[in-house]
């Protein structure tokens, strides 16, 4: 067997050999060399192509100048894989995020899946959707904006008053121009506000110790962002630069998780009020960027309220369906899955709610086995859309069958697990299980900001080197971008004149890309 | 639906309330006040029940004593989940086990399972079996003891030389009794000496940042012990404690990954009289321990050698066999699997060996998909009788199809898998999934002595809480024992007469806990 026989005696170049192999075996070429083992390699092809053919993306076709662009792809990523195993470079989906940041950049394989048009992003927090640093320099810098620090290495929380809020002894409210003068180096101050606001930390290991630990601190930064993002001089800027953030990360639609609870220094809005704003401000971008697809909205409550509460929750998100069923997309229930109400004991609220209502459930968010990941199989008896996260998913076969027969999408977002610590290297990621069954997954980045992270391109390049085979191509990162359009709450003509609207950027990226590539 | 009404307003009533309500519908009793949603717990009840009975373990029954001794493991277990979810008490499967490790003797489970008679060790490689003190105490002691220091953070080198060796410029051998008396304290000597041999560290994630990094450290320790363990005095005292500490651990069987390569100060021995001179060991063991069932071998060899080597290997192997069909049982291939030749490029030496050998191969001990893990679809095809971790499984659904209607074993080790950083929190170990339904599969424990854990209850225990589910009882406990002794080369009525062994000591077992706990 002389294809084998002549790689022999360099370890470099066996692993280059098994490539060259695979590519001989795939083209079906000449292989009358092998005459011993022809029989066998014949079933190994038979058997890898099999498994290739089960894999996301395998049905996609590319055009020519599709292939060659995938070329250069694949050049760049088997350079990657190759520096690791071979040079001890650090592969990112390896590292903590934390560690592996500041080295995107210089991935080529990052720069393309920046610049390439990524569809929809189905799975975020409004209010984890915007940097950082625009947080602080846009929000705080206001009049009125007060801030308190129930724990003073935790996030701090923000709202907005006039007159001053009565004083509240065990977290009192200070307004921040008066706390930033105070301050020596008002930069210094900002800075601090956004590393407090950021679960970012230089040794992720030591800083939250255990699952339980890392969710500690992860919650508090909704409880102190939220308050000031629902102040509606900040809404509108704040959903504006929503907007913007996601088209220049390539992402062309969005379907937030949303709380509504908006108000001004005269008072709080109604429910119909908020979405008639938000609709505006969406109406103006996309005046603005006609390439934006638009917006909609996932109301997500908190599952720690009262029965009460939660009835009048899903009455609200019903009647605001009812109203604005083009915006309004259904109900979810957010908080740390592991110590929260099951979706089980919310089962009297969840079923049958009248006027009927999509659920869009967070569900296996977990580590543990028959317990909280028990949530999967509520969340499917409850008619579930989509699942967020279903972390857990693998170990319910009967979750899995449906998933796969009714085409109930997945929302993996690989960052949010790894920060929040259910897996460390991403390769080990169950998503990866589920692209290499062509499970209905989306990819999705959850609570982008609280780690620093572009809207979804750091998620999705993770996805493509880590969670993907190394052997995946363009056509898992083109099958992503439908799969976040054919799985998402658009409907009828407004979803295939979404289909278009990617399709042309897709096309004009791939013209582009081309010509530079050729 | 009062039952569900009734524990809201308290978190941790409302995790005891789902155990209750399961309680409820397991036992199928009265429901009847919950008239709203009969027909949505039914299905969920079907549901629930259809993925537990797919488990492992889910078609063992319990006897009367078995259901009491059972009623407290559970509480145990149920009381160390507990204490992790609301009292922020460390989960041991969730830590990494260099910091867990001191924390293994407080939980009682652990100590259930210490004590439990627990089958076969069936991957284990000799060399790594015996605790490092005793290594220390007892070979470095011998007279003509040499030591080399090749990497002075690595392993040390030992073997035993008589007259001196010749000189080694790059690492000069030193007689370990003359560098002992050198050390201003002995006892710092020794202490050092098995903290260089252990990858036992204050910080693994600083000290391992990649996979590469704790393998070109975990690789050595081999290099430095076997030439010592392989000195004909030391190996019959070796494997005389590798069996003693195995029994004392519950482990009644072992089969271990092996290499021949026995010497003493007058030369070599033949592979033949290596085997004789175990027989013997193992013999006069069992004489002695009459519990213990026996010592079975698979001669493992580096992946790194010349075609020529290799095809040596196989016939020397093939050899041994034909003249100890009951002690060696075939052969495998070992190496950092990612950076080693893959099972493809030995195919012409793998192919049809003549006579014909049984393979054990490891396979799949990798976090990439669709490079090194493609040595499972080849294991399969070269007919492997069992395969070693397998971790990449998950992500060949034709593999798994094998396995599962094939019958081949999986040894799954889930703390080599920890502590060469394929997983971090062990309740995301594919095993997991693979436990989830009823996959072939049994627990052994790779390197114990390298990370200074049990024979195999620290194994036993982390899979029992980490990989089981939670609600999983001491029915997989007794079916893992079983595969064990099932999934071995035990042959006929020897594995006819190890099973009623296990058996017969295991309800000693039972019927000791029974009278401790009624």
């Amino acid at each position: 067997m002389e294809t084998v026989g002549m790689v022999h005696g360099d370890r470099r170049q066996w692993r280059y050999g098994d490539v060259l192999i695979m590519a001989v075996m795939a083209l079906a070429v000449d292989l009358h060399t092998v005459h011993t083992s022809d029989t066998y390699l014949e079933k190994r092809r038979h058997v890898v192509e099999l498994e290739q053919s089960m894999r996301l993306g395998a049905r996609q076709m590319l055009n020519e100048k599709e292939r060659l662009v995938n070329q250069h792809l694949m050049a760049w990523k088997q350079a990657e894989v190759n520096d690791s195993l071979w040079e001890g470079r650090p592969f990112l989906p390896e590292l903590h995020f934390f560690h592996a940041r500041p080295l995107f950049d210089s991935s080529p394989v990052f720069r393309f899946i920046r610049s390439m048009p990524k569809g929809g992003n189905l799975h975020v927090h409004f209010g984890a959707t915007v940097s950082l640093g625009w947080f602080v320099s846009n929000v705080t810098y206001r009049p009125h904006c007060y801030v308190c620090r129930p724990d003073p290495h935790g996030a701090p929380f923000f709202r907005f008053f006039l007159p001053p809020p009565p004083s509240q002894p065990e977290c009192p409210w200070r307004l921040v121009a008066e706390e930033r003068q105070a301050y020596t180096n008002p930069h210094q101050y900002d800075f601090d506000l956004a590393q407090n606001l950021s679960l970012l930390v230089q040794d992720p290991a030591t800083a939250y110790p255990s699952i339980r630990a890392v969710w500690q601190r992860f919650e508090p930064y909704f409880m102190g962002v939220l308050p000031a993002v629902n102040y509606r001089p900040v809404f509108t800027s704040y959903l504006w630069q929503t907007m913007k953030e996601a088209l220049d990360d390539g992402v062309l639609y969005l379907e937030l998780r949303f709380t509504v609870e908006l108000y001004d220094l005269d008072g709080t809005y109604s429910d119909k009020a908020t979405v008639e704003i938000l609709q505006e401000v969406v109406h103006s971008f996309r005046q603005q960027y006609p390439d934006f697809i638009g917006v909609k909205i996932i109301i997500a409550s908190i599952k720690q309220k009262t029965v009460e509460q939660q009835e009048d929750a899903i009455r609200r998100t019903a009647r605001l369906r009812d109203k604005f069923p083009d915006v309004v997309l259904g109900f979810d229930l957010i908080q740390h899955e592991d110590t929260a109400p099951s979706l089980l004991h919310l089962l009297n609220v969840l079923q049958q709610p009248d006027p009927p209502l999509p659920f869009f459930f967070h569900a296996g968010e977990t580590a543990w086995t028959e317990l909280t990941d028990q949530n999967l199989v509520d969340a499917i008896l409850l008619n579930t859309s989509r699942i967020g996260h279903a972390y857990a998913v693998l170990r319910h076969p009967w979750v899995c069958q449906q998933v796969k027969d009714r085409g109930i999408a997945i929302e993996v977002s690989p960052l949010s697990n790894q920060v929040l610590k259910l897996v460390t290297d991403l390769r080990n990621h169950p998503g990866a299980v589920l692209l290499s069954r062509d499970f209905p997954v989306v990819i999705s980045s959850d609570d982008p900001a609280v780690w620093g992270a572009l809207p979804l391109s750091h998620d999705l390049y993770l996805t493509f080197m880590g969670l993907a085979s190394v052997r995946d191509d363009l056509r898992v990162l083109k099958q992503l971008a439908l799969n976040s359009l054919l799985y998402s709450g658009l409907q009828g003509e407004e979803k295939k004149r979404a289909l278009g609207q990617w399709d042309k950027a897709y096309s004009w990226f791939i013209d582009s890309m081309y010509q530079q590539l050729q």
